[in-house]
């Protein structure tokens, strides 16, 4: 798309009447940047690049824009309002046949079908495809913090929720999206890698037991930090005031990346998790001590019933 | 100091008003937040606490000031006029006669006499103590990034050139604050260990011939990311632009942190430093391609001559 599209960005921002222009690119699209900064400064355009590590348009790098007219955030869709970025998303193509693979899983329809931002162009062919198959497919408009049809983030499921489906296929890689759509929806949930074509049925359940250990060992604890991230689009400093004070044990504590050494450093028995939902589920095994969503801190603190165990997703 | 004077902290807090306080600690100090901040919150502040890493009063935590009314920064003083932050430097005492070892190495006087800020509290009795052995001593005044008496920084060595001594004693931990004093002032150097009390003089021959070779490899690299800090007290863009302006290669970078990963990550043949002097000259080792100083880059582009060769100071 836009690798081919270099020309079609100098457009945009020429009829934006952008002098000075900063780039943002996440991890695994940096190494082009050098490349496309290049373009962008023959073209006559003043570039800077944004350095810092990026894992999603919740990190955009608004700081460049002291010394920048307009930020060109690559490879994710807009998580909120944002009117001096241009989002120039990067589109992963496959063939839709692969969803063949996921088929044999299905055990009635409606299906409700969601995927990951580089993916989301071929909802409709993925839609047609499921169709001529037999299969009923909803698929959720866009809004909020995924404004395409049809897509998810890991901190937010909401398009799959909106599918009100009882069965729901979600279409890329890993299996942090499909298991996060599973503890938020209770329904069933087939994720199918359209890269290698590998499809399974996903449980929540292995998640729930780590998670389960992990407060055990955070239940009372001398002190606990309640992270807030300092990212434009993880900035949760109302819950995080919330949940400060349900003890007095508790301190705010704002963090740019949740690394294990400063967590180290600060010397917290036990934290809390306000930044990027992902963190405490994904890093858990990483970091010296509990690191606890919001909800499973409400659990310890007496104001959420076990029952009410779910997903942490920022809205 | 402050860690007895917490409650000399908590009366000058509530003379200014302040209801919601923020706090930053560096990281030798940082397991001491937790108790600081229960201390504070106890005496009805509310407080936030930085996360971040943070190495000196030139990465002040100012995003935490949407939040606080004031920020508290431990353990160094100012680089720069900051009406919103307290400074509360950390003392470490030694006893003067330490200097005794230092006595041998001097060739005449007067000599010129610096430290670092946690000892700079003791520069009035070592300045007696010198003299009482009959050493005359040369003690510049503060100003600029470094406001106390004789104090110097790993990025400003004023106080050393101040001095106008032929020799200089620093007495701090560490090489590289006398190793910096030898480049910038061409003055026979004497550091003194106040801990461990190992005396030496020090020369940056080798830190010359490292940085020479460091130059070689990066002549003729294909592009160059000339790297400004987004930290308060270390951004340079308009030196950034002037390095920036010396080859079609370059492009800048802005950087929180500069860390080996994100520089990979980006892919430059070379980089440029403007961020905290010392990352170029310290760090080398880690990084994956030569990361020059804006002098260094200087005489590579033609515009300096080699015996022009200077340390990078933030002035």
């Amino acid at each position: 798309m836009w690798l081919n599209g270099t020309s079609e960005l100098i457009e945009h921002l020429k009829r934006k009447g952008a002098k000075r222009v900063a780039l943002q690119f996440p991890e695994g699209l940096k190494r082009r940047s050098a490349t496309v900064a290049a373009a962008l400064r023959d073209a006559g355009f003043e570039v800077i690049l944004s350095g810092d590590p990026c894992y999603g348009a919740c990190d955009l790098a608004l700081d460049t824009l002291t010394h920048a007219d307009v930020l060109v955030h690559f490879g994710h869709a807009p998580v909120d309002e944002q009117p001096k970025v241009i989002f120039e998303p990067y589109a992963v193509d496959f063939d839709v046949a692969v969803l063949e693979n996921a088929l044999p899983f299905f055990k009635g329809d409606p299906v409700g079908l969601v995927t990951t931002v580089q993916h989301v162009h071929l909802i409709p062919a993925m839609e047609l495809f499921l169709q001529s198959n037999g299969i009923s497919c909803r698929v959720a408009e866009g809004g909020g913090r995924t404004p395409n049809r049809g897509q998810v983030l890991g901190c937010s499921f909401a398009a799959a929720k909106a599918s009100g489906a009882d069965e729901i296929l979600f279409v890329g890689t890993g299996l942090f999206h499909p298991i996060g759509i599973a503890l938020a929806t209770h329904a069933r949930v087939i994720a199918l890698d359209p890269l290698t074509g590998s499809a399974q049925e996903v449980s929540g359940d292995a998640l729930m037991r780590r998670r389960f250990a992990v407060m055990e060992k955070a239940r009372g604890a001398k002190n606990v930090g309640i992270i807030v991230s300092t990212k434009s689009g993880q900035q949760r400093m109302d819950l995080a005031r919330r949940l400060a004070s349900l003890t007095p044990a508790a301190v705010i504590v704002t963090m740019r990346e949740v690394n294990p050494d400063e967590l180290l450093n600060l010397g917290f028995a036990c934290y809390v998790n306000t930044a990027c939902p992902r963190l405490a589920y994904d890093d858990q095994v990483r970091f010296p001590v509990p690191v606890l969503s919001p909800q499973e801190f409400e659990i310890l603190c007496g104001v959420r019933t076990w029952d009410a165990y779910t997903i942490d997703e920022i809205v």
